[in-house]
């Protein structure tokens, strides 16, 4: 289908959508649930031709994992969409209710936001995981995924078609670019009249090529570098297990730890028992000529001197970039410059330094003393998330079903005008 | 002063801004409220050159009426800045709060957006407004005002700058492009690091022009092809009141009406009454061919047939475009395809088509038997605005305090990890 329709008929689907009752759009994700589990056979045989692609482009089995929906991963994404259907509503709330002196009643009632445009990795459970998102806050939604997972993502796609067939919904509410043509994207970014968001969900490149081609309002994130400031009084060996957590726990993801920085009076005491600690899980340095002296003697060919770029990479790996500073102040003033905005914490008992933290690091996500991995719409009680936010329009940090609405101003009156 | 430099500062001053305290903040708006009454003669001045450059260029009556801050108009915006200072302090508020299962303590903390772009028209008092607005809720804001009123803002500026000093506020908190080139703005646009939000106040070609090529989220509004439905049921009486508010209480402004759909089995009476009411006030109508005929022979010269292009524009005038439909559903469908999205109504006294209505029209503000001229911060009990937005991301219709803020996520722990 030519774009600009699709676009127009996401649209016209989401002038029924937002009309739903809470009951119709359970109702039509329980169906999908049920469909996807009916239909594992024929889902998993799709899902072998991407797989088979990957291997014979000799892609990482970290990549053939991800894009994977082998074993048990069919009923545990249906078990996803049951509980986003169980879930309650965003929609219809009326609120900040007020009457005017003139008599009018004012409020604001929540509503969904319209037409979503989702682009995406090579991750074929987020074309369901966002189809659910969309459908239960009354949103239409338009799904670009990776080209690496086209077959996979045609039959999931036939199977969300069913569900919103057999449960009388409008079919164009969920639609997919069946294309691995990039230049769809940027035709895509245009389509102002009838799309209403675009969430990146991707690297560097797609972020920054949505901000620059963009006329819709483009919500960015999912990049996080990462900090844990270790403070002179923080509790080592609690400190100890959170860095490891926020290091090692699941490395590949955008919460996990980038960047330690380390107050020079704890540098001597805390880096060998780091060094120790990390070593064994596999983790490499990068380190500021400080730490690289404290460090070399236990992680020996595991530590490098860091170069200024190693403080403005996001690992996703077993890499860990560490420098000293003298205080709290030059923690803060790094974390500044080069955090993504996404994840950041400090480790402390000095209640005035947290305050202070807290006060001056300006990312989605701030922490004491706790793992930076907690950044997470499952984790903050959201249900599933669509995106984590790193931009401070609309919503910031992990963006769950509420994220996915608006409002609108509702005045009732008996004839009010304005003097 | 170099823009990316200035934007630069911008940032550094919004760091320092977004710690102030409520106090701080409230006393440099009080020393910029006595400064303005202090320094009023200068300021007078300033604004003849500009008054007297717009009458040489034969500006129109309006025109120069916008750009004056001649007669009490500099202590009227003296206790404007006032009544800002007086407003409740949206910054630093925790709330959603909640201990998670694993007893880390998570919260939401209300913090300033950061630094923001203004772009307005020659209104020299909104560069005062705008500046108030921003130091209160802890932003920078960077100001780009119309070109005719440089003189008027010049001056206003050296007061502005001079109120941040003696409070020891930073002075890059409030800056202004003294330029009147257009490529300045197109630069603006693309210093996404600094910037994090753009707000356009203008015509339909500045509002494209800012989608077009904005790196930085843009908040468009300030656009209204306003409309309101006159039921079959509605109240007739206390419908002209509210039609004839709407439309010539204030013509100039965005919330005044544009369209009038009328239900077909009352546009036989409605009309002629509509038409002796409204031509004392000297409006003129654009009509479709069935109100044509019922209006001609009541307004003569002053109806014109309509054309296509009558129902999308905003008229800012005496003009009203008015159109007969067979019924509600009509009705809706019309304003969903030719509303801006800022204010629409409905007249009427059919509790189910009054809900339909609210339901279906998805604009900024919604109404019910009341004039579309209430939307506006002030009327909404937000104090003063500094847009109206009419996109559905971040903030919708008046934006004052609160929606110059956004939200981080804090998490307190001793040392929790995520398993």
């Amino acid at each position: 289908m030519k774009l600009d329709l699709m676009a127009k008929s996401a649209k016209e689907a989401s002038l029924r959508m937002r009309s739903l009752s809470s009951e119709k759009k359970s109702n039509a994700l329980l169906r999908l649930a049920d469909l996807l589990c009916d239909h594992k056979e024929q889902l998993l045989k799709a899902n072998e031709v991407d797989i088979a692609a990957a291997r014979k482009a000799h892609l990482s089995e970290a990549m053939i994992d991800r894009l994977s929906l082998q074993g048990d991963r069919l009923e545990q994404l249906a078990q996803n969409v049951r509980q986003i259907a169980a879930m309650p509503d965003p929609v219809g709330a009326i609120y900040d209710s007020q009457v005017l002196p003139s008599g009018l009643h004012l409020a604001k009632m929540r509503v969904p936001i319209g037409v979503l445009a989702v682009i995406y990795e090579a991750r074929p459970n987020v074309t369901i995981d966002v189809a659910a998102l969309a459908l239960k806050s009354g949103n239409s939604v338009i799904l670009r995924g990776g080209s690496e997972t086209l077959s996979s993502n045609r039959a999931l796609m036939a199977v969300v078609a069913e569900a919103l067939q057999q449960s009388g919904l409008p079919e164009a509410a969920v639609q997919f670019i069946d294309s691995a043509d990039r230049k769809v994207v940027e035709k895509l970014l245009k389509l102002h009249e009838s799309i209403d968001v675009v969430i990146p969900r991707g690297g560097a490149t797609l972020q920054r090529f949505c901000r620059e081609h963009s006329q819709i309002p483009v919500i960015t994130g999912g990049i996080g570098i990462c900090h844990i400031f270790f403070d002179e009084s923080a509790d080592l060996e609690g400190a100890l297990k959170v860095i490891q957590n926020a290091k090692v726990q699941r490395p590949t993801v955008c919460n996990a730890l980038d960047v330690l920085l380390v107050h020079e009076k704890s540098a001597p005491v805390l880096l060998p028992l780091l060094a120790e600690l990390l070593l064994k899980d596999g983790v490499n340095f990068r380190a500021d000529s400080a730490a690289y002296s404290l460090l070399k003697p236990h992680a020996g060919a595991k530590v490098q001197k860091a170069t200024q770029g190693d403080f403005d990479t996001e690992w996703l790996s077993l890499t860990l970039s560490i420098k000293v500073v003298p205080d709290l102040e030059s923690a803060i003033a790094h974390i500044q410059e080069h955090s993504s905005g996404h994840s950041d914490a400090i480790l402390t008992r000095n209640e005035e330094h947290s305050r202070r933290f807290v006060r001056d690091i300006d990312s989605a996500a701030v922490y004491v003393n706790a793992s930076t991995r907690f950044t997470d719409g499952t984790e903050f009680g959201l249900g599933a998330e669509i995106a984590v936010s790193t931009q401070k329009l609309h919503a910031r940090g992990p963006m769950g079903l509420p994220e996915l609405t608006t409002y609108k101003w509702i005045g009732w009156g008996n004839n009010q005008i304005r003097s």
